[in-house]
């Protein structure tokens, strides 16, 4: 229908999440009409980030720096680690700025449907890094699903023995929530963990 | 939040049809993901294409020739010019693989609201092919938006004095549709070009 470098083009686009054939079509079409002002710009962009960009040894985050620059920064707090399934959640935590610790990333979560066991996260690095003496608490951020429940309780049985504090996020009314739109569980542990006014 | 690198390709990807601020984080760290698979093979073919691909100066199709494949192409019905808005139009009439003739990609529709005028479409370059002895007739194809049918009505105008014949697209129940769930207008259209069974 066209030539192989459109195909080859849609193929590739196709793969992103959130873009089907047909949305992959649409977008190579947009890139094509915009050469200079996006299709070359954004084929340079995905280069560099190709050669640049390398995963932090201690924390997982991706940087161009190892150690990244979160694990680099001296004016981070030292005592606290939140440790975060992937790190599209480092960079949600970090946007909302009121975090000053370091990260941990696990890499996902434990899956016995998908065969993800301990030693495919990297749960072995958290553990050696909670047992340095600055270390005193450890946030587990992982996310409010069954899978990530499920991990969140292996690491704090796998913190057991390091002098650490284990804490996790609250639960409660998101932020501009309405009451009767949200789900049973949350409004339980909402009404649970009810504090003074 | 991240390295520049990684700000720069989201806020490239953002500018893609279908994503927006989040998805294209989602897409980035897609990509950085699959370095190998995705990242670099994606970049290489965004490079080949913004080198390759021409637009053609017969009928404003894309393609690393010019002409391009389908104008180039002796088998094609060289009477029929089939005329559509962009060439994503042109690649759905292909993917059909009913229509023999050839194309004309006008390259937008008359837009009195956002100043597009006659000069911004590739119409004088039809009104030279339609000229030509061997073309039979046009096929006005484009969307049955108003800008759409406004812009076949005009070129039905400047086509008056060539010796074509000048055809739409016919208007119907779309195959697989449900008339309870057609709107009036279709149903008119279609009970109007009724035709016997």
């Amino acid at each position: 229908m066209s030539s192989s470098e459109i195909d080859r083009l849609i193929q590739l686009l196709s793969k992103l999440p959130g873009l089907g054939p047909r949305s992959a079509r649409r977008a190579a079409l947009h890139l094509i009409k915009r050469r200079e002002s996006l299709l070359t710009p954004l084929a340079d962009a995905m280069h560099e980030a190709a050669v640049a960009i390398k995963t932090c040894s201690v924390c997982g985050n991706l940087d161009t720096k190892d150690p990244c620059a979160i694990c680099a920064d001296p004016r981070r707090d030292q005592a606290l680690i939140c440790v975060i399934e992937e790190v599209g959640d480092l960079w949600a935590l970090e946007r909302t700025g009121s975090f000053k610790g370091l990260y941990h990333v696990l890499g996902g979560t434990l899956s016995a449907l998908e065969g993800i066991g301990p030693d495919d996260l990297n749960v072995a690095g958290l553990i050696n890094r909670a047992r340095r003496p600055e270390v005193t608490e450890v946030i587990l951020a992982m996310n409010a699903t069954v899978e990530g429940q499920t991990t969140a309780h292996y690491i704090t049985d796998r913190l057991a023995d390091c002098d650490v504090t284990v804490s996790r996020l609250a639960h409660g009314v998101p932020v501009g929530g309405e009451l009767d739109y949200l789900d049973d569980g949350t409004l339980t542990a909402a009404l649970r963990s009810r504090r003074p006014f």
